[in-house]
């Protein structure tokens, strides 16, 4: 007996990412994100969607629409992959997921990833991808924003970006095992290791340094959100496993929201893995998340406007 | 340059826990007692209430007023030390905090400690408090029960028993790093072995065979509420440390709670330590706990009726 059991299915998984491990940190790039392409493709069973590819002012992007989704909800979703791997198609199970659970479309966004193009390129497409949905007639509050791992991470950087900037701020945001501090300070990152079977610390640092540049700033506020000034967000759900390096990042993210008054709902998986709801197709802790951050959107980008003007905070307002 | 920095008013404190291990696991129960008395008479600066002695049908309680608390509004509090010691005094400071803070009167629970008086006698005591409220009519929505590690347990355990009395429920309960698996099966239980200054895994151990006796089952749900049914229980608010053994027992009982459909407010505070609320005397960080603790009860304690029934859950309720 045990505190916590968990699936076959996620055991089954467990074996599988462990038998051909990612080595981030020595393999290279284009081998990478070949294997993270490989890796995604035996998780594809997507529900019926329309896949339409379209640009946002020069940033590559798709759109996922289920057959009943409202269109004038958006979910802007940014992939994971450490900056430069991942990609659209990688990602067309999960965001397929996404609108079908929500009833939403889901804006997938291809920003340029590193070392082609170092931070903060992804930032930047990721705002002009948002402000196009503004330019087209979106409403801010019925956008939520949406990543994992490094895609997690910026969308924090997203928020803060768009905050100062003075544009309206999307509804939510969802935060999948976010990576929020590329210095790797957290004590999951040697708690963990031992247990987590996507991230190393090595990997992690690799991808954190081909992101800002040899030399650059691990530290930078919009490429380390942990870092930055988290006044007048608006609601964020971050879910995160305890078997994961990056358990601190979210944890101590979640705790900064908070003490700089934001609405958190911080939701931790016993046992599971970085990024554990992107296997939805094949395991049920999987399936579950999902379902809790689909539910959350849904709430969150129904909301009528009075309510996304009482709980979006502004500054000076108090949790 | 680091992710979280602590106060030095709480690195004083770690010092000073270090510097005097409890040695739980090796020390006679009275000398344990003494201890903890003498631990929380170092953190005693209540602001000014009235402690007012009493008795709920045999069980020791004291009543605990702030100058301008509201009578009719009470918070059951259920201290901590193992199931087998602490007191109601080494909670003044604590118990008046809340009452100012809240501006609910609270009820401090002296329920009977082991190895004396073994499991379910606490659990017992407890539900006999909160009947007694209830034969003295206090409204149930107008009770939060609240405790901090074994009390944090025995918080869960009475919201159970209560529960299946088929009995009112209270309008919320607060944990405090409760202790909710006396078996130890959390991975924290060895990852946080070297941070935690309080809770050693074998003092934990052997705090746990006193409380179900040599033999008894460490895995009963009235006491290591993490294995028992959680369906149809208020919302719970769960405050915790990274730097705790106990901190899996945590997030565990999160993730069951929202499992049974329940609704939860996980508050993790990076670096901190078991029961980090308790010296808000000397410690921002527990201050700043607390207050958020208080503005959790003072919220709940005070919704309409309308609003504690619709949050109140019941059997297959969806969250």
């Amino acid at each position: 007996m045990s505190g916590y059991e968990v699936s076959q299915e996620f055991t089954a998984l467990l074996d599988r990412l462990r038998s051909a491990p990612l080595r981030a940190d020595s393999t290279p790039v284009a081998e990478l994100r070949a294997n993270f392409e490989k890796l995604a493709a035996g998780f594809y069973d997507p529900p019926p969607v329309d896949f339409v590819p379209g640009n946002a002012d020069g940033v590559d992007i798709e759109w996922v629409y289920a057959p009943t989704c409202d269109r004038s909800q958006v979910v802007l979703y940014l992939h994971g992959g450490g900056f430069s791997t991942g990609s659209i198609p990688a990602y067309r199970d999960f965001c397929a997921r996404i609108s079908h659970g929500t009833e939403a479309a889901v804006l997938s966004v291809g920003y340029r990833l590193a070392p082609e193009h170092r931070f903060p390129a992804a930032v930047e497409d990721s705002v002009t991808a948002y402000r196009w949905l503004l330019a087209n007639g979106v409403d801010a509050h019925r956008i939520v924003i949406a990543g994992d791992s490094a895609g997690g991470g910026l969308t924090m950087s997203t928020l803060i970006a768009l905050r100062d900037s003075g544009l309206s701020l999307p509804a939510a945001a969802v935060c999948i095992s976010p990576k929020t501090d590329l210095a790797l300070t957290g004590t999951s990152v040697r708690e963990k290791a031992y247990a987590d079977p996507i991230v190393t610390p090595d990997g992690s640092f690799t991808h954190g340094v081909r992101y800002v540049g040899e030399g650059g700033d691990l530290c930078h506020p919009l490429a380390s959100p942990l870092y930055a000034d988290l006044h007048a967000l608006p609601p964020v759900l971050i879910q995160v496993g305890t078997a994961e390096v990056l358990l601190d990042d979210s944890l101590r993210l979640a705790r900064r929201l908070r003490d700089a008054g934001g609405v958190v709902d911080l939701d931790v998986w016993p046992e599971m893995i970085h990024i554990f709801p992107f296997f939805a197709s094949r395991v049920p802790e999987s399936k579950r998340a999902l379902e809790y951050l689909n539910s959350f959107i849904k709430h969150r980008i129904r909301s009528p406007k009075s309510e996304y003007e009482r709980t979006a905070c502004r500054p000076g307002d108090i949790r």
